[in-house]
C-alpha cells in the first residue's frame, strides 16, 4: 500500500489481473491505505493482505500459489538505515531471503520482479552510470540492499527461479509520502507548494534523473514480462537530467509555489551522492521501454492529486 | 580456535599480548580446543571466552575494552549457506553488523581487521584478480561476507572506525580443519596422506594460489599496525600460482602420499570458480609483506603437524 506498490496494484486490477496487495501497514514506511481507495476493501478488485515480509509463516501461505510476485517490500530510509541498522537488515535482507526460500520451496515458477534502488552504487565515479559501475554504498541501507537483489540474482542462476531486478532512481507522482522525506525529497516540496508554503532547495546544482511513478509500473511490468531479463540487474532512469534548481524552478511555475535555497545541511552530507543519472540503455532496448510522462507534466498532475487528496496524507 | 585464529592467538601471546579468544565451538565449524593447547586453559597465557558472536550481550562485554579486534568468526561453508542460508546471514551478517555498533557505541577507537575471502568475487573474469574485479558471489554465503566487509568499511568511513580488510585465498597450515573438505580442499588430501591413503584430486587443470597460515598470521598483524590499510578491502595471495595437479604431486611427493584424479562432481559444479589466483601488490606495497614458507615447506610442516596430532582433528 505504499505509493509505487498500490499504483502498480491497482494498475494490474484495472487491466483484470487477480490481485493480492502485502503491507505491514508499519508506521512511518510508505503504506497507505487510503491508496488503495476505491480499489481494496471489501468487495474491492483488490484483496489487501496485512502482515509483514518478516513473517515467513504468513509469507508462505501468501507467495506459495502466485503466479507473480512484484517485490518492493522494503525498508527504503537511509537515515533509519543508520539509527536502526538491524530492522534495515531485517526486512531488506533476511525477509528477502526468506521470500525466496519460499518461492524456492513451493512455488518455483513463480515470476518474481525486485525493486532495487541506484543507492546502491554511492557516489557516481562516473556519468551516466550505467550497471557496471562499482557498487559502494554510504550506508547501511545500501548494503543490505545489494545483499537483497544479489539473493534474487542468486536464486535465478542456482535454483532457475525466474527473478530480475529493477534499480529505480527518484520515482515520484501521485501516492508518493509527502509528510516528510522519507521517501523523496520531492514529496516535502509538493507539500509545501499544496499548502501554500515555500519550499526550501538543499544545494541546487546536484543533478538527477526522475520517474513518474506510472512509468515506473509499466517498467516492472515490462521487466515481469520479459524473460531476457531474468537474473540481471537493470537501471531505470527518467526522460532527462534536471538539476535540482531546474527541478523547483518547474515545480514552482506549474504550481504557482515559491522556493527559497540554502547549503546542503552539514549533518547530510556523508551520505548525500552528488549528481547522479542512469544509463539505462540496456533496459530500454530489451524492452522497449520509455517514459512518457515529462517532468512538467508529471509534477503538474502529483501537485493536482495532493491538492484534492492532501488531507490522506499528512 | 579456529584454524587462523588459534595460530593467530598464539604468536600474539607469544609476543607478550594481553589475548581473549572467542569462539562459539559450534559443531562442525572451524573451533577445536586442542588449537590452544599448551597457552589457553587455566593459568594459559590466552584467555578463552566460549560465547557466540550472534550474542550481542556477551559480546559487548567482550568487545568494550579491547585495543584490537582480529574479526575471524564466520560460517565458511559454502554448501552450509546454500542449505541454510539463514545461519550463514546471522553470523556473516548480522552479527557483524552488532560488533560494529558495539564498538561504535562502547570502543570507537578499537582498531579492527576483518577476515574476508576471495569467495566474493565469484568466477574470475580477468586474472590475477584485483580489488577492482567486480564482486560477484556463487552462494549466499559470498553475498553475506560483502554485506560483512562493507559494514566494517561503512562504519570506517561513517564512524571514523579504524577497520581494515584482508580478502583470504587458500589458508593452509597446522591446525587446519582436516575432518571434511569444509575449510579447504588441502584438509582432506592431508588427512588421507597422513591416514596411508591416497587422495583425491577433481579436476587438476585449476589455477590457485594458497598462503601459509604463518604469512597469514604476519599479513593480519601488518593489517592491524598500518593505519593507511583503513576503510579499505585488500587482497591476499601467496607465493606462486600453482594449478591443483601440481599441488597434488608437491604433496605427494613431500609426504609419500599418491593420489588420483576424476572429474569436478557435476552437483558441485554450479558453485566452483574455475581458475583463481590474486593480485596482491597493493596490499605488499602498503605492508612490505611478502610469504616466507613456499608450498613446499608450508605442505611438509603441514603433514609434519597431523603426523603428531592427527587424533585431536578426526
Amino acid at each position: 500500500m505504499g505509493f509505487i506498490g498500490s499504483t502498480l496494484a491497482r494498475r494490474l486490477a484495472g487491466l483484470g489481473a487477480d490481485v493480492v496487495v502485502v503491507d505491514s501497514l508499519v508506521p512511518d514506511y510508505g503504506g497507505n491505505p487510503f491508496n488503495m481507495d476505491g480499489c481494496g476493501g471489501p468487495g474491492g478488485r483488490v484483496q489487501v493482505n496485512i502482515s509483514d515480509i518478516r513473517d515467513p509463516h504468513s509469507l508462505r501461505w501468501l507467495a506459495r500459489d502466485r503466479e507473480m510476485i512484484f517485490n518492493l517490500a522494503g525498508q527504503t530510509s537511509h537515515m533509519d538505515s543508520m539509527t536502526d541498522p538491524f530492522t534495515d537488515l531485517a526486512i531488506n535482507g533476511t525477509a528477502q531471503l526468506s521470500l525466496l526460500e519460499i518461492c524456492r520451496q513451493h512455488n518455483q515458477g513463480a515470476r518474481i520482479v525486485f525493486a532495487s534502488t541506484r543507492q546502491i552504487y554511492g557516489r557516481p565515479r562516473y556519468l551516466p552510470v550505467d550497471e557496471k559501475h562499482p557498487l559502494d554504498p554510504v550506508d547501511v541501507n545500501g548494503i543490505n540492499k545489494i545483499a537483497g537483489e544479489s539473493y534474487h540474482l542468486l536464486y535465478s542462476k542456482v535454483y532457475g527461479l525466474p527473478t530480475a531486478v529493477l534499480r529505480l532512481t527518484n520515482t515520484y507522482g501521485p501516492r508518493m509520502r509527502i509528510k516528510d522525506a522519507r521517501q523523496t525529497f520531492l514529496g516535502v516540496w509538493v507539500r509545501a507548494v499544496v499548502e501554500g508554503r515555500p519550499f526550501e532547495v538543499w544545494g541546487g546544482d546536484q543533478l538527477r534523473d526522475y520517474t513518474y511513478v506510472d512509468d515506473a509500473v509499466d517498467a516492472m511490468m515490462l521487466a515481469m514480462l520479459t524473460p531476457e531479463l531474468e537474473g540481471k540487474a537493470f537501471n531505470l532512469g527518467g526522460d532527462r537530467v534536471v538539476s535540482l534548481r531546474e527541478t523547483a524552478e518547474i515545480l514552482a511555475r506549474h504550481s504557482d509555489g515559491t522556493f527559497s535555497t540554502r547549503e546542503f545541511p552539514s549533518d547530510r552530507k556523508r551520505i548525500d551522492i552528488g549528481d547522479y543519472y542512469a544509463d539505462d540503455t540496456a533496459f530500454r532496448t530489451a524492452t522497449g521501454w520509455s517514459p512518457r510522462v515529462s517532468l512538467e507534466e508529471g509534477l503538474r498532475r502529483t501537485v493536482d492529486y495532493y491538492r484534492q487528496h492532501l488531507a490522506h496524507y499528512l
